[in-house]
This record gives structure tokens, sequence and C-alpha cells, in this order.
């Protein structure tokens, strides 16, 4: 367990950062756990994988921020990037800047997409820096045609970590007295949050992020760590069968042309990551989610990132252009009201990138962005059964196989 | 550090609720603590002090439940405390039946006037007990004539505390094998939250709560702890001068028919736990708060938390009959979901009986009842300067003296 005092001046004396969400729930410690991987709407959380052991940095709820403060820009820089990693020098800077490329232009598709399916509504932009190097760019279409609210965020992270991390990881050095510095590291990721109005259209998250530490300064020949991490999810409140068998099939193609067991493997850890445990249900209906991504080839799963990146708007989109304009009565709008309720308990309960922001002072509206513009919590509400609401609310506690 | 395992057992055996919430948020650390004072709407936590020691049972979240499972039943019974309780026998006993006949009163005269000022709704009942003794009652009136959604709970709790809690009361024992059996305590408090229709007419949110300990089994001379916790604050999203000056001076004078150095101690308490650390700002204006409440005759202190109750009528009310009818725009209603969306983000990410309860497995519609029926999460909303929402958000991040 780290104390704030050494977390704090970890995080305080590079650049801070780590906008990162959504990151695994697999220890179910209530204690805050700085997940060093990436990233999303919000500051997140991360295990720290070496030589197959899981290493946690711990930090108790500080008085203070752990984070250094953003500054807004009035214009997008051609990269978040330092200049050292901006060049096709080295191998891993080459990885940092494709993977920002990549997330970059995934916001510019995605967000031209939302527009045009949203026919009236326009994304705000907010592009903020912060002082020892790394930012990002926010966009948010709110009160559209068809979407209420809409968020669609990149972000760059240069941070420094706990040496205890680190040392954690080689267990057996010559005695505990060796002391390296703080280790830096390098994320970037892409996060999203889409609500539309209809409750017929559903509720889509998209994360895909990248991580990378260097090792520590005076132990050059220590080995450096990567991983990639994300997933795709649909929550909607009412079933169509054939948009949620399209959507698991979209993500299902996009894993089998990598490998065979990517799908079922990160769709089962989607259901368990995305499980209300206070209510026995998932939040929706799944779709994929990994982490710690690092034991295949690192081309291999870029390529892969970016595969389920650009998978979004094929797998999204034609849903909502056909359930946009479905005719609804109050009580469908209602239940819709109620399954945003359960986003927002996942959301601030549980989300490990949510819930860690909040307490290390990331960018608040960036981080909350993720919640519906509405929401609603009725006392006692239960479906009757065989109605479309059970049926939503069964799927939710017993998740399925859609294809 | 509890293990789980320690907890569990220590809850389960007897009686193991516990529906507590609202503890004084003194320690930040993000452990899931049990704290064993009392309650509310939910599953509590509590520093347990002795000696001027504040002690905690820490446990890690469990993945099955620390709660046992309550029985819905048809009818209130005349009292929830275990028939040796019930006599005039003891002084503990009477003071436990005191107080369980305080806050069922409580419970009828506040339904009672809150019926008579909706006008249109009413309260529906949940009854239920558990199997080792103790049990509530949930009164819920929802989407009222003048109320969107108004609980008030009562309930009583026999529960078993982890030994270790015990024992670290007292730190200078012969020597650390001394391994008494887990302690029996007993709980009982009334809880409440009021969240009216109209944007001119504030929530409020009041509890009070008493907390027992025996001494253990195989040391029965040790010795017994007892308690008092509670308070009242309100929740506007519009300031009316003479709607929060009237209210505090009635906890005012409920405070200083007692002790003068009450309500200032506990105002600034309540400004203190009702802290939204990741705004910046207290989800309301304040009231009193107090908790651990030991230092002073048992008595006075049954006698001071029963006029706290008894003011609530007079506090809130004359309030809500000036207020309910009040014309208002969509721009107001939609401030008034704002700040809604502002105590969600309260009870679900600080509020410690909450979380605990969300963690512990207890009844979720009886903790979540607290929720507001419908909320608002705007991207970058900022009240300009000087009107009437900017006045409300000042007052929160800055709070003041009312009277």
């Amino acid at each position: 367990m780290l104390s704030t005092a050494i977390l704090s001046a970890a995080f305080s004396s590079s650049a801070p950062v780590l906008p990162l969400s959504n990151s695994t729930a697999l220890h179910s410690s209530s204690s805050v756990t700085t997940h060093l991987n990436l990233p999303s709407l919000a500051i997140g959380s991360k295990c720290f994988r070496a030589n197959s052991q899981r290493l946690r940095v711990q930090a108790s709820m500080s008085s203070s921020p752990l984070i250094e403060k953003e500054t807004a820009e009035a214009e997008r820089p051609p990269t978040f990037l330092r200049e050292s990693d901006n060049g096709a020098g080295n191998e891993s800077a080459t990885v940092r800047a494709r993977f920002e490329k990549m997330i970059r232009e995934v916001q510019d598709s995605v967000c031209s997409a939302l527009e045009a399916a949203d026919g009236g509504g326009s994304f705000k932009e907010d592009v903020w820096s912060r002082p020892g190097g790394g930012g990002g760019i926010s966009r948010v279409l709110q009160d559209g045609a068809v979407f209420e609210k809409a968020g669609v965020n990149v972000s760059v992270v240069y941070g420094l970590m706990p040496p205890e991390a680190y040392r954690a990881a080689k267990p057996s050095t010559e005695n505990g007295d060796v002391k390296p510095g703080p280790i830096p590291f390098f994320a970037a990721g892409i996060s999203s949050v889409l609500h539309p109005k209809n409750p017929f259209a559903p509720t889509l998250h998209f994360n895909y992020r990248y991580f990378e530490t260097d090792a520590p300064k005076d132990a050059p020949g220590a080995p450096r760590q990567w991983w990639f991490g994300g997933g795709t999810d649909l929550t909607p409140a009412y079933i169509f069968d054939e948009d949620v068998k399209h959507f698991h099939l979209v993500q299902k193609s996009a894993c089998d042309k990598f490998d065979p067991s990517f799908y079922p493997r990160f769709k089962k850890w989607c259901d368990d990551y995305f499980y209300i445990k206070h209510r026995g249900e998932r939040r929706g209906l799944g779709g994929i989610f990994f982490d710690d991504l690092n034991d295949y080839d690192q081309e291999m799963l870029l390529s892969f990132a970016t595969e389920c990146a650009n998978s979004v708007i094929p797998a999204y989109i034609p849903i909502i252009e056909k359930r946009k304009d479905t005719p609804f009565t109050a009580s469908h709008k209602e239940w819709q009201q109620i399954r945003r309720g359960r986003y927002v308990e996942f959301n601030l309960v549980y989300d490990r990138g949510t819930t860690f922001g909040l307490k290390t002072g990331g960018r608040i509206e960036s981080i909350l962005v993720s919640l519906p513009l509405t929401s609603r919590w009725e006392y006692g509400h239960q479906p009757a059964e065989g109605t479309e609401e059970w049926r939503l609310l069964d799927a939710c506690i017993n998740p399925k196989e859609w294809i």
C-alpha cells in the first residue's frame, strides 16, 4: 500500500493525468487501485503485469488532487506526443505515434458518422493539454435530434509510476534496498459513450487504449512494459434480437481476423466487467472487453485495436438508423430512464476509471460526460413477467450467447 | 484489516443487518469500513470509539452479501425488539425500547404531515424482519401531488460485531492471545429523504440513530458502549433566505435547549460531511449533523435526539406549504434536475451508509429510495454569475452562516 504522499509525488512531477476508465474488475477490493492502463473519459486504474504477476499500486483517497490541472487550448495540436516520441526513431515511439494517429482518426470518423446520423446536432470540442506533456480532445454532442448526449474523447498521457510498482515486478533482486526512481509511462486512448433519445435505440460505449512504461532511469536495463486494453458494448432498453446479433457479429468478425479465442474470451470478460453487483445484473447486453493484452505480437495487437475501433461505425450506426424514429410511448421512455439510472449506478459505483478519476482530481466534465442527460429511480419497480421490459432485465441478469 | 470471512461470520450468525447511512466522513480512506453506528435508509458504517480511540473494522468487498436476507411481513409488529429488551428490566433495555418507540412515533407523525401537505399521494408501506431479530418499516410516497418521492424508514438491528473491533478498544490487556467472542450490538434508527416536485421547494434529509454494544460473552465485565448520531439537512435548488434561515433557526432552537455549543459544532459537521469532493461543493445548504455522541448524559442525548426528530415537521412543512405551488419554468426545473444529479453523485459516491449497503447486500430498494425520481447531467453546465442558480452554487461551494 503506497502512501498518498508517494503517489502524489510520483504523479505530480512530470505529467500526472492518466485519463482512463473501464478497467477490469478482477479484484473486488474497494481500495483505490492505481490501474495504470488506459483510458477513456475518465482517470483510470490498472493492473501492472510482469512475470505473470499482477501488481497493484494502491492509494488512499487524498485530500488534494493527484492530477495536474489541465490547460485549455484554442486549437488542436498536430500531436500530443512529446517531440522525442514523434519521429520514426525507435520502435516504441512508432507505436505511440501510430496509436495516437489511429485514435484521432477514429474520433474524427465516429463524430462525422454520428453527426450525419443525428442530422441536427453537432459536436462541441474542448482541447486541453498538460504542462508535462500530453493532452486531449473532448467532443460532446448534446440534445441533438437523435442523441441526447454523445461524448467522444481522446487523450494522451505522460506520467510517472511510483517505483514500488516497478520494484514489486522484480521480486528477487539482491535486496530490498534498491530504490529505482519513478518509472515514466505513456498512455493514450479513445473513449466514448453515446446515449440516444429514442428508447428503442441503444446506448453504446467503446474505449481503446495503449499503455507503455519506460525502464527506470537508474536501471536502464530493466524490462519495458506495454499493453493494450479496450472494448465495445451495447446497452439497449429494449431487445431487438437482430440488432444485438448484428452488434455481436461485428465484434466477432473483428476478433476472428486475429484469433478465434478472442471473441468468446472477450465476450465473457465484458459480461463480467459491466456487472452491477448490488443489483445482480449487467448494465447491458455486452460486447467485448479486454485488458492487459501483451502476450501477442505488438504489431498484431495494434492492428487488432485498430480493427475494433474501426468496427464501431458498422456495428452501431445501422442500428441507430433503424431505431431512431421508432414511435414510442411515455411508458417506453420511463423504462429507458430507469435503465439509464442503472448506467449511472454502474459508472459511479463500479467503473474504476470513473471512481478513480473522481478521487484524483481529473477533468470532471470529461469523466462524467459518460452519464446520461436524464435518468430515473422508481421505488420497487419490477417489470411484469413476460413483458419486453422483463425480457431485457432477464438478459441483463442471465447473459446470453447472441450468435 | 479483518478478512471478509471473519466479518461474514460475525455478521451472519445472529442478526446481521445494520441499516445505517450518512455516517461521518472523518477519514478519506476508500476502504469499506464497517461503521457500526446507525442507520437510515441504508446499511451503514461506523467509527467505534473507546478511550478516545477511533477503531475501524475494515472489510474487503465480498462476493457474497454480508447481510442476512430480510423477510417481508404482512403486518407491523408492536415492536422489533427482542423480548428480553422489551420490558423495563435494565437501563439499556429501557433506552432501546424508548428509542424504538420514539422513531416509530416520528415516522407516523412525519408521514401524516407529509400526506396532509401533499394532498394527493399516500405512503406505501413495506414491513420486514430478519430471523435473528430486528426489522424495519419502509414507507414511500411516490409521484404525489407535491412530492416526487418521499421515503421515511425505521429499522431495528441486532448484530454481532467482530471481536477484533472490541479487542482493539482495549489496547493494553495482558497479551494478544485473549480471544473474546463476537460482541452483540443493537442499533435502531429513522431515516428519510423527501424530494418535492416544485423546483422552489427544497429536498429534506433527516436521520436519527442509537447504537449499543453488549459486553463480550466471555468478558462480561468489559465496558458496554453506546452512542447517538443523526442530523437534518436542507437541499434547495433555489435560495429563499427566509426559508433557509427558518430551517436553521429551528435546528438551533432544538440544539440550544441542550447545549449552546451544539448548533455551531453540528452545523459545521454537516457542512463537512455532505461534501462532494470531486465538485468542491456541498450537496445543499446544510443543517446539523452529529455522530458518536456519548460524552453527555445518556438521558439527555435521548431527549436531544427526540427533540431533533420532532423538529422535522416545524422546520420543513411551513417551507413546503409556502413553495409547493410557486409557478416555475422549464429552465427552473432543469436546474433542479441538475442539482438532483449532484444528490445522486453524493449518495452513490460518498455516503458511507449507501456505499456500504450496496457492497454488503442490504435491502437495495430501501438503500436507494434516497435517490430522486429523476435527475440530469449536462456537459459543461455553468450558471452565469449573478443568477439565482449561481447564488445557490456559490452557497454550496462557500457554506454560509444563515442565522
